[in-house]
Parts: C-alpha cells; sequence; structure tokens
C-alpha cells in the first residue's frame, strides 16, 4: 500500500465512543489517527496523550487548558480538521449537529453519531445495509446502536427472503458504566412515554422497506441493552434456515444459554476473557438455542453492547467516505479481521450451533 | 346475614401472600379469618399474632417452636382445617402440591397458588375468566401474578371481540422487596432460557382459547413485574375503542404518563399515598396514553405488582368455592369494593383516558 | 381541651416529608391540619384532595392551575398563613429559606427543614435534645435525617455519661423510592468529596459540646441511610449499661439479626407488617445484637429512613413553637402515642433485648 | 537468566482469581505457567484453550468432560503437580484446604487464598509486611482482597511510626461482576451479623502487632470494595507526611476526587482505558484529596478491586516459597514492572498529589 492510499483520520470527542473509535482507527492498516480533540483536561485526557494520541482543543480556551494542566497540544480543532481525510465526530448529542456546519464550511468528509438526526448528514449508516450508499458522500451518520442492531439482524432476514414485519421491545440500560452523575435509575423501570419508540422509524431512516415497530423500557443496568423480538415471517421456515440467515452476517454472533452465557454479564466477562480492548462487543449476540420458529412466527432475543457495537460500523464508514474501497464486503471484511470480530463464532463447537 | 352464610377461612404459610390473603380476608362482611398456619416463628408471626390472627403450627414442632418464642398458638394445621369451610394454602411451591393430599384427604375445598401445576387442582381460576367453572369444585389453583395479568387483559379484549393473537415481552422482577438472602441478580439482566415462557401456555389453563406467546426476562429491581404487548387483533379498531374493552373490566386500572405516572415506582407511591396496606396494587395498572392502535395492531404496557394482584382473585376463589354465590360479578364487586379497587380510575379527570 | 388550645397548622410543600407531616398533624389530638400548599397538579395533589386536605397554591398560578386540574383549592399561600398558628416548611433545599422571609414579615412561626442552613431559623431541632431551647421561637429548624439520628444516639449516650467521642461513616441511600428521574447511581458507590461530611458539624448546630466526626458515601439502594458507628467512651461499660442507654430514648428502637431482620429490607417490610402509614420508620432502628463494646470502645450500627425519621420531630417542633406545652418529655409522649412509635420494642421479647 | 532458575507454576480453578494469575504468572519472565487445572468444561475453559494454556482435569472424570467437549486436554491433576515446582490454588473456599492436603502429601509447595484458613498453610502472606517469612516455606495463604488492603495501609503507616490503632468499616460488593445466579442484593443494604467482622483479626494473622478493628456491609454493587477508616496516630502529623507515607508503598495509588474519578467506576474505567487486563486494579486506590488529618487522628477513604488486588501478592508469594529471591522489595518490583503497577501515580502532577 503506498502512502497515498492511507486515509488520515481524526477523532472529535474523547468520550465513550470516541476512545473506542481513535483505538480502533489506530489498529486499521489503511489508516492513520492523526488526533483528537476535545474539551476536558482530566484523566481521560491525560491517558489519551499516554496512549499516544496527539491532542487538540475541541473549543477556545480548550487547548490552554489542556497545556496548563501540563498535556502535550497539537493544535486546535482548525488544526485536526485541516490534517485530515475524515472527521468522525464523537460529540455528545446535538454538538455533532453544530460541529457538522464547520466540517461542511470546510469541505471535509464528517461522520456524526446516530445521537444526531439523519438530516444532519443526509445519509444513515450501517455496513451490512448502506455501505454502497455512502461511497464519496460527504457526509454520512453511523445510526444508533440499537438501531444498528435492528438493521444489521433484519438485513440478514431480509437478504434469506424472511422477513416480513418485525415487533421488538427494547431494554435500554439506563447509562454508561462510568457514569455515575446523570441517568441513573434505582429499583424502579421507567417506560418510554412513546409507542412506538424512535428506534423503529430511524431503522427506516437506513432502510424505508423494513416494516419495524418498537417499544422500549429503560432499566436498571449500565452493561448493554437487551431486545426481544417477534417476527412475522414472509413463510414458514425451520430454525436451522432462520439461525443460519442470522450467522451469514460476521456481526452476528451465536451464543447459547446451555454454554453457561445466562446474561448480560457474563458475555461480558467473555469479551474480558478475549482480551479485547473495554471487554468491546462488537457483534450483536444472540441466544441460538433460545431463538424459537413457531410456523411463520420468530421469536429470539440478543445482547447489544452500546458502548461498542457502532465502532465497526464507523470504521467502515470511514473507507466508504474515503472512497478507497468500493465494496462493502472488502471493508467489512478487513475491519472484521482488525478487531478480532468473528473469533466468538469459532469459539464453539460448530454442531452445537443452532439445534435446540 | 345469618351466622350459616359466613365462610369460615383459613390460611395456610403466612409468607407474602398469606398475610396480604390474611388481611383481606378480614375485610371480607362474608367472610371469617379462623386462623393462620406457618412453621416459623419470628418478627413475621409476632407481627401475626398482634394483628389478631389465631396461629397455628404447620408443620410437626412448629406449634411448640411458637410457644417457646413467647407466641400464642391455637393449635396445629389439623385443627385449623377442621375448623374451617375452605383452606388458603399460600405455602412455597411445591409445598402446596403435598399439602393438597391432606386437604383432599380431609374433604375440604381448596385454593392452591400459581407456583402449583394446573393438576394439583384440576381447574385454574381468574374471577373475570373462570369463576363459574370453579363453583362448588374442591379446588382450585389462582395462577401467577403474571398468568392473572395475562388472563385478565386479554379477556377483555377477547370480550370486545378484538382479540386474534397476543405476543408478549415480561419483564420479571428478580426477587421481592423483602428479600435479601435469595433471587437478587444486579446489573445484568437474565433471560429466561426457554422460549416460549411459561406464562402462555400457563394462560391456555385458565382459558384454552388464547392463543397467547410470551419472552421473558429477569431484571434488576423488586418493585413490580411490567409487560409489553403486541397483539393481532380481528380488525382495525381505534384507540377508545381499545381503551374502554380494558377498563370494562374493574381490575384494570388507567394510568398516565402525562400525569406524572412515569416508572414502576411512582406507582408504587401512588398506592401508599392511596394507604393502600402494603401499597398494594391490585389492579393491572396500563397506561393509556402510551397504548398505540396501528390499524388492526394493538401495542401496549402494564403493570403487575407480583405481591398483590392475586389477592382479590383469591378472595373471589374463596366465594366460588364455597357455593355462596353464584354470580361472578356479584362476587367481583363485593372483593373491589371491601379492598378499594377502582379508586385508581376514579382519581382521574374521566376525559382525559385513553386520548393522546 | 377548649378549642383555644387548639394548634393550627399548615404545611407548605406536599412532597416526601410534606405529605408525612401532614398525615401526622391530623393524627394529633391537640392540632388541626388547616390546609397543604404546593406548586403542582398531578396525581399527588389529587391524592391529597383525595385525602380531605384544603389545598392552597404556593406560588402566582399555582391556584389557577389547580382549579383548571379539576381540583377544589381553598386559597393561596398567604391565605394559608393568615389561618395558621405554625407554618411547616417542607419545601425543597433552597426554597425553604425565601419562604421564611416570608413567614417572618407576617410574624408567623415556622419550621423549616434541614436541607436549610441553621441561620434560616437560628435554632436547631432535636426533640431529646433541643425541644426546651425552641419553646416559644419563632423558628426553628428540624435537623435532616441523618442528623437527627446522630442527635439521637449521640445525646442518649451522653445522658447515660458514656460519650467521649464519635466518629461515624454513613451509607446515603441515594435517592427516594418514588424517583426516577433523579439522583440515581447504578452499581458504584460514590464518596462524599469532603471529610468531614457535613453532617457532624449539623450535629453540633444543635448541640456544640458533641465530639463528633462523619464520612459519607451514596449508595445504589433507595430505602434508608444505614450508620455505622465506633465510638470512644468515657470509660469501660459493659454492653447491657450501653443498651440500657440507648432504649432509655423511646426514639430508638432496638432490632435483631437473629430475629430475621437482617437488612434495611426486612426491616421496612415489618412497617408495612405493622401498618403503618407509608411504611415509616420513625425510630433510629438499631441492632442490639450487632452491637459490640471492647473496654472503652463501642461499636455499632444502625438504619435511617430518611423519610420518615423528621415526622415525629416536626410535630414537637409545632408544639414547641407555640409554647402550648413546655416539657419536652410531654410533647414527645403525646407524639409518640399518636404515631405508634414504641411499638417496635413491646414486640420483641424482652430477655433477648441487647444479649449476644 | 538460565533455564533452572525459572520457576515452574501451577494454577488448580481457572475463575476469577485463576484466570487472572495464569496471564500474571505469564507476564513474568522468571515464571512458566505449565497450566491451569478445573472441572468444568464451559466457554470459560475453551478460552484458556485458546490463550494457549495448558489444561488439566481437577477431579475424576474432568479431563475425560473436556476431551468430550472438544477441549485439548494435557493430564489430570496429579501430573500437573508432578510437573512444576509451585502450585497455587484458586478453587472455592474450603475446597483449598483439602487440596492443601494434596499437595502437602507429595511434598509440593503451594499457595492457597484468603478463602481458607491461616492454619491450611501455617503461614499467612501480603509481600510488603511477610514476604520474609514465607521464604522456602511448604505454604503460604494469600489474604483476602480486604485484609491484604488493610494490611497494606497499615503497614505504611505503621513504617513511618504513625499508626496507633485503626477503625475500619468495609462496604462489601455483593457478588462478582460476572456473577447472575448468588449473592445478588438489590435495593437493600445487608450488615454483616458481627462486629467486629473477620478482615480485622485476620490482618493481625498476617501482622499481629496491627491494632485494628473492623465493621462490614455488604452493599448492592459489583465493582469493588470501599474502606472507610479512622486511625488513631501515635502523634499528630500533617496532610503531607501521611501521603507520603502511604505513597512510599507502590502498592497505593493515588487518586483524587478533583481529578473526576469521584466514584468506583470511573477509577474503573480509568483501570480499562490503561488497556490492563480485565480492567484490573492491582494497587488499593486511595483519595489523597479527600484524606484528612486532624491532630492525631487520620480519616481516609479507598477502593480495592477484589478480583485482581490479590494477584501481585500472589506473584511475589510464588517467588518468596520457590526461594529463588530473597529481598522482598526486588520481587515487588519485579512484579510492579511486569504488571504495570505504578503506571497511576505517574499520571497525575506530582505537584497535586495529596494537597487540597
Amino acid at each position: 500500500m503506498v502512502h497515498s492510499d492511507i486515509i488520515r483520520v481524526g477523532v472529535n470527542g474523547y468520550g465513550v465512543i470516541g476512545k473506542r473509535v481513535a483505538a480502533a482507527v489506530r489498529q486499521q492498516d489503511d489508516m492513520i489517527l492523526v488526533g483528537v480533540a476535545d474539551v476536558s483536561a482530566d484523566w481521560r485526557l491525560r491517558l489519551a496523550a499516554r496512549m499516544g494520541f496527539s491532542l487538540y482543543g475541541a473549543a477556545p480556551g480548550a487547548a490552554l487548558a489542556m497545556q496548563r494542566a501540563g498535556l502535550p497540544v497539537a493544535g486546535d480543532l482548525d488544526d485536526l480538521i485541516a490534517s485530515v481525510d475524515v472527521m468522525v465526530d464523537c460529540t455528545p448529542k446535538g454538538i455533532g449537529a453544530a460541529n457538522a456546519e464547520v466540517y461542511r464550511r470546510k469541505d471535509k468528509p464528517f461522520i456524526v453519531q446516530g445521537g444526531e438526526k439523519h438530516e444532519v448528514a443526509g445519509h444513515s449508516f450501517v455496513a451490512e445495509s448502506s455501505y454502497a450508499g455512502a461511497l464519496g458522500r460527504p457526509a454520512t451518520r453511523v445510526v444508533s446502536c440499537n438501531t444498528t442492531s435492528i438493521v444489521r439482524t433484519l438485513t440478514a432476514l431480509k437478504q434469506a427472503g424472511l422477513l416480513r414485519r418485525a415487533r421488538g421491545t427494547l431494554l435500554r440500560r439506563a447509562t454508561d458504566p462510568w457514569e455515575s452523575d446523570r441517568g441513573g435509575i434505582m429499583n424502579t423501570l421507567a417506560p418510554e412515554p412513546q409507542i412506538p419508540s424512535h428506534q423503529g422509524p430511524d431503522a427506516q431512516s437506513v432502510d424505508p422497506d423494513l416494516d419495524v415497530v418498537t417499544m422500549a423500557v429503560k432499566v436498571p443496568e449500565t452493561i448493554a441493552h437487551l431486545h426481544y423480538w417477534s417476527v412475522q415471517m414472509t413463510r414458514a421456515a425451520d430454525k436451522a434456515e432462520v439461525v443460519a440467515a442470522f450467522l451469514a452476517s460476521s456481526r452476528i454472533a451465536a451464543i447459547r444459554m446451555d454454554d453457561g452465557l445466562t446474561a448480560l454479564n457474563s458475555v461480558k466477562e467473555l469479551m474480558a476473557d478475549l482480551g479485547r480492548p473495554h471487554d468491546n462487543l462488537y457483534e450483536v449476540a444472540l441466544w441460538t438455542d433460545m431463538l424459537r420458529v413457531q410456523g411463520d412466527e420468530l421469536f429470539y432475543a440478543y445482547m447489544v453492547d452500546n458502548q461498542a457495537i457502532v465502532i465497526p460500523e464507523t470504521i467502515d464508514a470511514i473507507r466508504a467516505l474515503s472512497g478507497r474501497i468500493a465494496a462493502p464486503a472488502v471493508s467489512i471484511a478487513r475491519t472484521d479481521s482488525s478487531l478480532g470480530i468473528g473469533a466468538l463464532d469459532r469459539l464453539g463447537p460448530p454442531d452445537q450451533v443452532g439445534d435446540s
């Protein structure tokens, strides 16, 4: 690979998503991480510096505050934008929309996260569904963790010709594991006030053909989301066929209750045992022994690591915007290989997958 | 009412359900609580004595242990059985099945709880669905909290001619509020390993016509269960019609998100503010503003107080077994009145119910 | 009692504390609850109306909003103040300080809660320590739940001549049971950033002689606070003497691990079984079998129901401000009797108290 | 280093501690991990195989079950014992005591964990306190996570001549993060029934001179323990002196509230950001800005990662039993370097440590 093939990437916002994107960019042999921009100067940024990331001030005064905190600073946001091929915005909801104007004004391809509206980028991204549409675009939006999981799984059913309509109940972790100031709920469940919840329509921003309705509820845990689905198929099918349809996607991993993976936390421990950074679960982890087919109806549940699932999509989105790789499957395979995606399925004895 | 009309009731097992049944029996003017039997002698039984309940030893040695603990004891289980018209068994799962043999041998009508199998009683009870079938029977089983809520709500839809099939996701509180030794889960979600979960088939033990499939998951809270439903109706309907169908049942109460009842715990606080004993929520509490109709599909969520919902059913079941009251509606109305059921709906401005 | 002896009471703020104060005032035969003022108009106020409380708008526009919500309204805050002998302010932290100016301007005796500073009232109140000092004063402050428990217990040791100095670790419930929007923490512990925490100095606002240092930490539960104490006594003592010193206070209740009261939630369940409104635990519940004396050192733990412990103090404070009853013991006994305080100790076999 | 200097290590029990010990042994350049023994054959062992660990069956039939599950098996426990210089027992509480008889019969030096009694090994180990006493012994016991933290911190004060007596309140995480079946408590706090709790006497099994009393309570979180201490010093000291005494130990790390490390979970996130396996916090993490000196009294709080803190001690204990390295400081430095211990303190600006 010659130097000009390397995609130079900047990350704005070094939080839950930003730090994972930065680490993942570094693991790509066709990308280089130019730096990360942020507005704070506490232990998080000291860790970024320790990781060897170049730091940029993301707002007026931020660079100065970093310097005062003893952090090495490479410049401000404008400097970072000027030095990259693609900007990945990982700032909190709403701020990304404002930043989008800046990137656009500078004619710099950019990615925003799922907290922003579809209109901010004009395109919504899940690799296996909409990579091609993002090729060479000025911007795309990597949809939220929940929506990403919905599009991945329903696309798998759709590609197998099995999907008529899907109705899901989404149990949302109330806040992130590191967070102790905001969003916690204790000994209660808090339904989202509206049915349908926004995730169904959001999935349609990626693929308008999906017939999907979601209901959502906030639950008192921090590890991951959990989805339950009731799907009307186009016809009766047997369980093996359905499982095969799901596992045709490298980003849906089979897990099994009878293997001891009986709850969200044991799956998360498996990720730690795998040695993944931050115990990231990039895949939709779907219980294949729990999955049930009843005539033309299908029932299943899966786990979504809200901190990690969008990381591979973001890497693919960078490639799509850069236009360097046209074939979705090529980018996906490269991302998967770099992040160790697929390891889960290779762990289990293949003859056990899907039977019950 | 002449003395012979009074139903003499005995309660075996003074735990979460037993103590609520005992208190509710006392509030009926056509019943008398002869006493409660149990095997322990700690603060729980001292409270029972303080409430004025006659205590019986439920197992060999139990009466003696109670006496040694300074509790007044009226006799043993045989004495209690001999003194009543109906026995209500509220012992832990599995023990009720053994006790059933004892009651049956003594030819004493009895009720077991939903932890036991249908076969233990040969009849399964939800007042609005199967009261008539229990009339004068030797035994019935008040089904579990989750199943009771399912039968109540689907019966309401069925009676309005709206029900084709129902698919539900059940979020089950992991353990009871007073419990600190068993069943707790922390910062995780634990799916039930089988789909369908047992509640769907269990509902069919009350009404075989119900087309219902359930999936269930244990969640880390202790207050109540929460159900999400996706229902295929027989035809398109408007929201007002569906809400009216639900509220035709006195045991389904309308609550509203926009009234500040936004989570399980605020509804529970409402019960405390109402002054109900143990903050009991006897009704299925269904969010009417969240409920959504989309063509011939219906989506809704409701809360189930697993400690309280079966209490009115148990009172009705006592009457049904006694044969004193033949009309279900008469018993239901009497139970409702004694327990304050219906208060919830009368609280809200009637013109707000159901619109959104 | 002639009519002029009746103390007319107004409650401003119908939240966690306000609703309990209102209910408790109603249970006093020397008080009359004129009404409650608030700024909201949702289910909480509908319940107040249902309880028969007269409602007043606590802020401009509040009365009108109540009327629009179909609630009967008796007037605004000025009307309420004009109709009472004592105002009890139960509004959120900070608002009480502003209200104090209003009450003072109208020359109306008033009580503020522990969220306000000592200076707002100029006097801080715990019945067994500072009742006398509040007699006939224009205002007093019922100190916070934690501080109330500290002053109660250390006063008991002081009166027995045993207290030299006390060092405590306070585990604070993170938010209230009904709350799902604010303050929740999940799967973590959040230390208060400062040692000493504010409760130690706050106890000295009631009794400057107390040598007390506290450290505090927020824990992920909603039921109650839990305090652990390490006390340097003035001399070696035996356990029975220490337990007797504590139980000389009617507002410290003995509970025992070996009676099955092994955690906060089982004690709360005991309150529900006692039939107390809102399961209120008015007493400091102190584990007497866990308490340990080692030479001149004393170690113990107790539970504090942050929603209920200040209710009896507030009732006593009303009497103190009114000047109707001069002897602290007379007011305390009257309050205790009306609220059922003391029931706990009478439940246990007396010969078991304190031994281990 | 010649081959004969390499210590061959076997690990019995591949659970929370065993897998961390195995990984840490591998990181030592003077040790070789011969293999791990266990009794199960689920995903945990598949991960071990994937990590390249040789597997041994730890009980009759275990090797066969592993083979049937498709796992490569190197032998049984006897084979493993025969192949190593030191056995590290990481089996559940009580099983280690039985295994100790086996190791002893085979004359093989061994380490048991803190769940076992002192008598099982006859020596209790914390590197900075009792390394020398373990040199060349047949066995030692690495004490529990809580006890390890107590001995580390009090040894630091003792070595600075500051320690008279220490009184601690220990908040114990209720169960491990991966666990969903046992030990969870929900929305409550469960005090240990006995004061003093066992950790104080257990610390004296390492250093009989420590004057330490502990009280303990189980709290509803899974991340880490949290200790609060009130220490009577030998004399008045200033804060800088005390902080310096603590930080003289490489295994006590300074963290600061004002750096954003405000709760257990943010410290754990810092470990993940550091890229440590399983987010291990090997150090006692002590808040230096929260620490308070008041005359001759000292107050502070620290966090204990119960899954990780004993790992460096176990590595040191292996060296001590092997007799290869006589100087405690040499082993400690080697272990620290291999595990990245010390990184925390080097992160913060040195001039901020300890001031407030």
